[in-house]
């Protein structure tokens, strides 16, 4: 008898799923971030690590398991097979060749396509009940591209889209105006970047909307220049690559957050990418976001918000960038 | 179209289960201080409570909801009837005649006996994977009577046993010494209440035991009375139902701390009420608490503690005692 | 020398104080729902309890220690000499006669000004710098009683007010929207209790107004009869204490939000009584529930919200009503 | 009026200090593994962030601050100036040259040094009341030197030592028995890294050591040969540097979990380094990682752990090698 035997009476095979499992498929800076976010948070208890390079995968697999003592002994296992995936409840996406200072989010897309046709069958043959999260960029495209890949319903293929936009927008009017972040109000939505479109008319503290108060927030008009709030977040991510060379805590926190509403079936509303064909009179088959509701079934509700000419102006244009890039891709 | 429409575009069907769904039964001080412990403790987003007190559940449900804001959205239902546990991960049976002042565990048995037959065919009907949590007094007693009553395998019927003696056991010496509960080390094992035995063997901090340093620590001849300790958590139960009436927040605490090393199947190690024939030389048919793993999967081991001659007899002779009682129960 | 002397080497004195003391008055079904919140959600380690009634007092106090290895090690002490509470961050004032089934909030107050009269100065003799977080019912006469008696400047007195009645309102919109009540957006402002006001105009999710959709959202000619969730707001305490005989969890937890932003200095937005004479045209010396900005300092900021001529009179007449029972208070 | 002041009312100045303030020194992957820890494990409202590379420094502060929504509102600041630390309860130091592959901790010394120079007396300067955790390598020796340039008396100035040893051990041991984690108890003391010292005597799941069954666990004549465990910890950060470039998540979290006992006065044991001489029978002015209780006021005890005759001899050595090295530091 050993000494495990000698000290442990098995009364019963161990339980080996969960049911909260999260894969995470990139171990990259910001699949990492978001994997530390999801454990350091308590929103799983059990994430499985995935990517092609061996080494890095098992370093970061490691030095997670390290830890485990101050995550509440969460279960961390890592493997480039995918077998190790089976069962999640969610897989989160965020393998891809990295935005590059100065790159456009669409130069990115035909790269990460074929990327993704390694990895979404995959997940979705070992956990066929799973949602999808895509984080990598162009998120909007690629969640289609997945979409397109899984075969899954349109709730269960999400994209990560504004929710990160919208959490700066948030912090920094917060910073403006001496509040919390999570006391302020408002939405980033359509594509994540560039012509992301920053839903003025609803900006408020205590359902106080500033426009109520100043009616030029927002526009060019504005003699305190709110606009620029706006422009800083769509420079975020540039401005983050340009001083740390990567972006990685604020979206591993973000895609937390969207797990954390998913596994606890919350139906939470977030600034999430979604199939949007139908909303706001759109005609083409993309993704773009808008805030939707979101459960343990994925996507239920997309709220509908009214649009300024502006707004839906530019949601379109947004829409039918989308539509042209999604036509040339290679499946 | 009404407001709900015109605000939420469906998209797929709300999902209605969760993973993580906790009934408890009985909405004395006991359940709820255990539903509200796993509630503002994150341990689980999706709490029913069941009781035969159609007005009392009601207001305790409501008084829950309106928190629901600050429990993360948690869900919150209750219901007189069973359909409403339906898909249970776990259900926690606090229902039950409360101990009065004076009164033993034992002289509540049949009592409670016969309440147990009105809750546990029902949730094993509703829930036929579940684990059963029971926490009603004598739990001994009656974790074997929700065994037998239940039909499943004695790893998913666990009563909450000693994990609060053993608390209570460390918070004690934790004040004696200056250091936190939680770097404290020690066990009480067996029967919940009278005839508890204290491992004092094993009682340590950083791996150094007291005996080490004093051998007479937890004996009759210890000038620093150590012993005294034991005592105070055997009449805790006792003495905290005097001063207040009853006892709640260090039990629902404790079940909560069950319930997540279940939930998020951590198989971290509690002393809980088991199935002990053939563990420490016991024949008889009964459950007293040893420390035992828990995981999804309820109890995948029991460690095997060296034991005392004083320890093994004072356990034989709860055994004995358990046994005689449960002899004459009528199912 | 004793076992903990060998045990332990003295290195230095342990500290005494802490930077998050918070002290309970009153260890009834509220106080202790708020203490036990503020300890099971860690928002804060070390809590202190004061009431007359010694016995009940020291059995909260056991009963809660009992759980310590479960709060993180929190820190619980209790004594009817309020030397205890020395150096608290926030004190908050649960004590007070309880509101019996029927009786109107404002019948309570004169026997509670003189509970106060006992309570108050000792709070601000232990704790100079310390907050007033008034619980006790009428919140809000009760709340100008406390800064009456403390001397404290205004933003360091602050009553639980409407926070509580705005989370009942949200979960009540919640549910019949089907959205997570942290993502449905609504305040009730005012007294606390029958003549609460609830501000439609504001109602939203993701920055979409319910007005905007439905204009008739909250008035009397609805044919969805929103209105009639204000109703059940006001309802709401009645309704629970003829169900379960008191109110709890969702005072304890409201009590718990506004803690944590406290002791965080987190500048997050709450619907709390603050002395509101020179707002909304009030010129009496009274409080009422608006949204404000709740950090270290207690109350910086009160948010403007721009009124209807309704809800803008029915402030008026709390005010005014305030006002008249205060001018016959005997301090 | 601005938008600001039509919405905001000020009753009071915004409070500006905070009662929890840490500051990390140095913003590499060590550095900010422990920055986000205490953030996303909310051991902190108030983080702030020093680095002499002001635009690495200021890309990290923003991507935190990015995410300030999902941090519940923390306040995040950096700056190249130390007077943005001013007040802090605990300063952590992370910044020096990394450890390469390959190369010893020792080497590393006297460069580091030269960093403290620059960073220890000015964060004393500002924070005179504070706390010093060292986790810079090699730490035993900075930990040293920052108390000489501290000027501080030895309860408060910290080395991170074998914490994360101690949770890479209780880890392997976890996955080898099935046991979760913080259920299993073993200690790594003496110098972190090389040189560390498991005490097998004391290695216990629920107070069962593993030597009780087992004799000769952590030997060399041991077939199941549990001392590879040992083997591995020392090798771990090697394997991990080598995989991944860099070891961050487990020491990030090993600093979150110290600075939580010192933030919480919770007098949690933790390995830790220390000043001993007079404990073990040690002689020379050095620090080495002995169990302690960690406080507000930083070290109260050391936990006098009996020490076989290779243990005590392993920590003389690495004492006497710590003093030799420290004689030759310049300054």
């Amino acid at each position: 008898m050993d000494t495990k035997e000698a000290l442990l009476s098995q009364i019963s095979e161990p339980a080996h799923g969960s049911s909260n499992k999260v894969t995470v498929v990139g171990v990259g800076q910001v699949g990492m971030a978001a994997a530390f976010s999801i454990l350091s948070q308590g929103v799983s208890s059990d994430v499985v690590l995935v990517d092609v390079v061996a080494d890095k995968l098992k370093g970061e697999m490691m030095d997670l398991q390290h830890g485990a003592l101050f995550l509440k002994n969460a279960r961390i296992t890592a493997d480039t097979d995918y077998a190790v995936t089976a069962g999640s409840k969610l897989c989160v996406i965020t393998a891809g060749v990295r935005q590059k200072e100065g790159e456009s989010r669409l130069d990115l897309v035909q790269r990460n396509t074929d990327v993704l046709k390694h990895i979404v069958p995959k997940l979705v043959q070992y956990s066929p009940d799973t949602i999808l999260l895509v984080v990598s960029n162009p998120v909007d495209i690629l969640t289609y591209v997945a979409w397109k890949l899984s075969g899954l319903p349109k709730n269960r293929v999400i994209g990560s889209g504004t929710n990160l936009d919208t959490s700066r927008f948030r912090f920094l009017i917060s910073q403006k105006l001496g509040v919390a972040p999570s006391s302020v109000h408002g939405w980033i939505i359509g594509e994540h970047g560039d012509s992301s479109v920053a839903i003025w008319s609803g900006v408020n503290v205590a359902g106080v909307r500033l426009r109520e108060l100043n009616p030029a927030v927002g526009t060019e008009n504005d003699p305190e220049n709110w606009k620029d709030i706006h422009k800083q977040v769509v420079n975020s991510a540039y401005d983050v690559i340009k001083l740390k060379g990567y972006t990685s805590w604020a979206i591993g926190l973000s895609v937390a957050s969207l797990a954390s509403s998913i596994l606890r079936n919350s139906n939470n509303v977030h600034a999430v990418s979604t199939y949007v064909k139908g909303l706001h009179g759109l005609e083409h088959d993309v993704f773009l976001s808008v805030p939707a509701v979101l459960g343990a079934g994925g996507i239920s509700h997309a709220v509908s918000q009214p649009l300024s000419d502006d707004e839906r102006e530019n949601l379109h244009k947004a829409a039918t960038l989308m539509a042209e890039v999604q036509k040339g891709l290679k499946f």
